[in-house]
């Protein structure tokens, strides 16, 4: 695992952190005074029920109660779900996130590996629903995906979930970071149609809380998610965890104006990596993927600068990168940086 | 799960809580304020080495660092071990903690209990070593077993540990409760001998944090920690849970402190029970087990005092409960509950 992921802050000297992908606006205030609160409650057991909690969310959700497990981060539920299902096959669209393939790798079975081609802009179409077949037990898919932020769709979606239904496949639709793409492109309302549909999301982007370790996951097949749910260990949720996300629930206005921010300062990142003549892919997510010729994190780095360097990202040559959306101040600061590398203006 | 454990003060009107059994010193104030400060710590994920909980549990333990694994609860690395080593046949002497039949059930290998008599003080003897045989992939023993509080003894438990390595079978010995015990109970210093030994501990109880989650596992075969590792989530334990055991690892007199509470305190419960015509069974740790034919439960229940009824520990037939040592005022008013439900003086 060790240096898979973006965000080693802890073994790099780092000024700004441009590699993961939080919610540049920080964690809202009502979060943190829960956060503190929770420091008084901690002689206590979490409610192993997350009675609160679960009504928080499924409130905020509009989704039955019984819709929701809640995991110590996403991380938790993918393992739970490979745990639970134990399948033989499991499908992998990439380039993606390494977690599902962490997980994949621990279930035991066996990984297949669907490429996504720069060509058609990294976006799943028709190959990967030739690709479902019957062997298949279990696809993981992330809306929007990461690094590329691309959203596949919905009506694309559903024909997918669909198709899987037909084959017995459970899909598993990462959501982590769909709040930052705005509103309608979301599978939740397809939940009750499509009983082998799980949608996992987290608190930790949205919210800025990556500290906190608080995922959920969505199903309306409750054999499915007792499946899942029976993988889970008992207690895995902080009080933190119960106590933060009761408060994100009810965080409504500040998701919008979070979707709203990023779109500006995704634009005004792009066009500046573009004036620097970086090739910057579409995307709708708080991050975009750049391609360049530069040894861009190791000069960006030697800034102070950290940023994802996508190589080792399954499905990828070298040259990309993933570049955090933040504030304007620190938007800019980047693009300063680059200018002393490329020696171009922004 | 529902109602299996004790502690559920989120579903009881509860003034007392004597079902669950943390520190009654309650948490140092070193810990509440590492806690605080992890609040400012949340918008970064936590690191997934733990290099800083690592470098200082291993000190404090005296233990090369590489025998340290850390979870989201002893609970986390329950599963992580079933996960890990896929046991056919796992044996579980009870009645013990129910944790260990969660886990071992979430597995898909067959469980065998071990039954511990009444008659021999629920210790483990001859019988426990004759069940161990080469069919056994692993086995749970808690080091003390809780609702006993008894201590197996390191003698008994060297030469069990030694059996089972002849006959490949891990042994998971549960010291969440050992720091209460005093010292010279614990198998730590044996962990170099027997590469079949995991011992599993936790923060939970000795600093009464039982809100924030955090424990860890010791075993010196690089090889069954890899395995186990393996089905650990990535990020799995919080800025919190990092924050709070660095601070945990640096309080070595309070545990102290803590064993001679409890000793005292543990005398003060044992003797006032006993005056009330109760069975109160010998035992080493924050809590007893006590047997009566009345309906402790409800009518302490009734003066807002909430213990543990046994009736579902697994090898423990109904009339016995458990319950906690608290600090002597706690203490004093339990017994004068007592006293209004015996009739008797303690």
């Amino acid at each position: 695992m060790k240096g898979i992921h973006g965000g080693d802050i802890y073994r790099n000297c780092v000024d700004m952190d441009f590699s993961v992908n939080g919610n540049p606006l920080g964690m809202p205030e009502t979060v943190a005074d829960a956060l503190r609160r929770a420091v008084g409650r901690c002689g206590c057991y979490p409610d192993p029920e997350a009675e609160g909690l679960r009504r928080a969310v499924a409130a905020r959700l509009s989704v039955p109660e019984e819709y929701l497990l809640f995991g110590n981060g996403a991380s938790e539920l993918f393992m739970a779900i490979v745990h639970g299902l134990r399948p033989r096959r499991i499908l992998l669209p990439v380039p993606s996130f390494y977690g599902y393939e962490y997980a994949a790798e621990a279930s035991g079975g066996e990984t297949v590996y669907h490429l996504l081609r720069e060509q058609e802009g990294f976006l799943p179409g028709e190959g990967l629903l030739e690709a479902l077949t019957e062997d298949v037990d279990l696809l993981f898919l992330a809306n929007p995906n990461n690094p590329t932020g691309r959203l596949p769709g919905r009506e694309y979606l559903k024909k997918l979930v669909s198709l899987c239904k037909r084959k017995g496949i459970t899909v598993v639709l990462d959501e982590c970071f769909i709040e930052f793409c705005g509103g309608g492109c979301s599978m939740l309302q397809e939940l009750g149609t499509y009983g082998n549909l799980l949608i996992v999301r987290a608190y930790t982007k949205i919210y800025a809380i990556p500290g906190v370790r608080l995922g959920y996951l969505l199903g309306s097949d409750p054999g499915l998610l007792e499946k899942v749910g029976r993988h889970l260990p008992e207690w895995n949720l902080s009080v933190f965890a119960q106590e933060a996300g009761i408060a994100c629930a009810g965080e409504r206005e500040f998701v919008e104006k979070t979707a709203e921010f990023v779109r500006e300062e995704r634009r005004f990142l792009t066009d500046g990596l573009r004036r620097m003549g970086l090739r910057v892919f579409p995307g709708d997510a708080d991050f975009i993927l750049v391609r360049s010729e530069r040894q861009l994190y190791r000069e960006l780095l030697r800034q102070g600068i950290l940023i994802r360097d996508c190589g080792n990202f399954r499905g990828l040559s070298g040259g990309f990168y993933r570049i955090a959306v933040k504030g304007r101040e620190e938007n800019e600061a980047l693009l300063r940086a680059m200018e002393r590398i490329t020696g171009k203006n922004m």
